[in-house]
């Protein structure tokens, strides 16, 4: 079993449902890291094909991992090592190519209803039983570009709660997206 | 069934076990708002005695719930005005009381492993089947302080993944819990 996640900053959609590029944020870095190694996940794709994003994503990951922040918070440099940096989905399926010797099985995730969704509890024996690796892929802004789901293998059903709202943060999402997959609810 | 979240900016631990307050955040109030309204939460208390830090929240709820950015982003605005400042946990208890006429009940959540934890396969149906409002407290920096735990009427065991590692940001933390307690997970 192997899981990988990948948040994708281009190409998404705006409010206007415009296609760009967003930029990536500390927060998303950290906090994806720390969920991602919490819930035993081997790396996390921070893909932009813009060259300043990924200078200073890269700034803040050096920090984290053999920075002075290694030194200061070791559960964060072991988190942060998990992330790296890619121009786009293609790069994201050699990495893991590489790394595994496999095709990776990309699953959109969406928060708006989109037709032949798979269910979490369809997924994760999917994921636990194959040798396939799989990769999880969020978009940024209002979304991943529509363009981008005719390469997924599937798509991952909206989180929902007991409200018609769905308005998660991307990191509420991953996280709730991770446990639902990989952790164990007692 | 009322739930209703807080987020202890002060008494909290920081790195060294010391009690400190912490800062509130910008992304926690958007985070922690949006993730309580997707799954039904009837309000999330910013803690804090720390008056610049009541201001400048407050600064941020009113943007986004009454000023330009409540016509910006409407769904903002409804996960916004979930959001209230107090100084302290009894004052939590008295505006639940305020508004639901009965005495909350306090739920401890830790990163750490304590005696008499309750499992989220419990609590879930306590919440769902009692009158009485619950309110799920949740620390900031190196979490509650211990003290703090004894106000409490329960502990919720921690979030478990499949690795030992489980740093988890606030942000994340809350998410699942959110799910676990109240999610559907189909």
């Amino acid at each position: 079993m192997s899981l990988y996640l990948a948040l994708i900053h281009y190409p998404v959609s705006n409010k206007n449902g415009e296609v760009v590029a967003t930029s990536i944020t500390n927060l998303d870095i950290h906090d994806l890291a720390r969920s991602a190694k919490t819930f035993g996940a081997q790396g996390v794709f921070f893909v932009t094909p813009v060259p300043s994003q990924q200078w200073f994503a890269r700034r803040i990951i050096v920090h984290w991992s053999k920075g002075v922040g290694a030194v200061y918070n070791p559960t964060r440099k072991v988190a942060l090592e998990l992330v790296r940096l890619v121009n786009d989905l293609a790069a994201v399926g050699e990495a893991i190519h590489t790394e595994t010797g496999r095709a990776a099985r990309f699953v959109a995730t969406t928060a708006k209803e989109r037709p032949n969704t798979v269910g979490f509890v369809e997924l994760r024996p999917l994921i636990e039983t194959t040798e396939d690796p799989y990769c999880l892929v969020f978009g940024t802004g209002w979304g991943l570009d529509p363009d981008l789901f005719e390469q997924m293998d599937f798509v991952l059903e909206p989180i929902r709660g007991p409200s018609n709202y769905n308005h998660l943060s991307v990191r509420a999402a991953v996280a709730i997206v991770l446990d639902r997959l990989m952790g164990r609810n007692t």
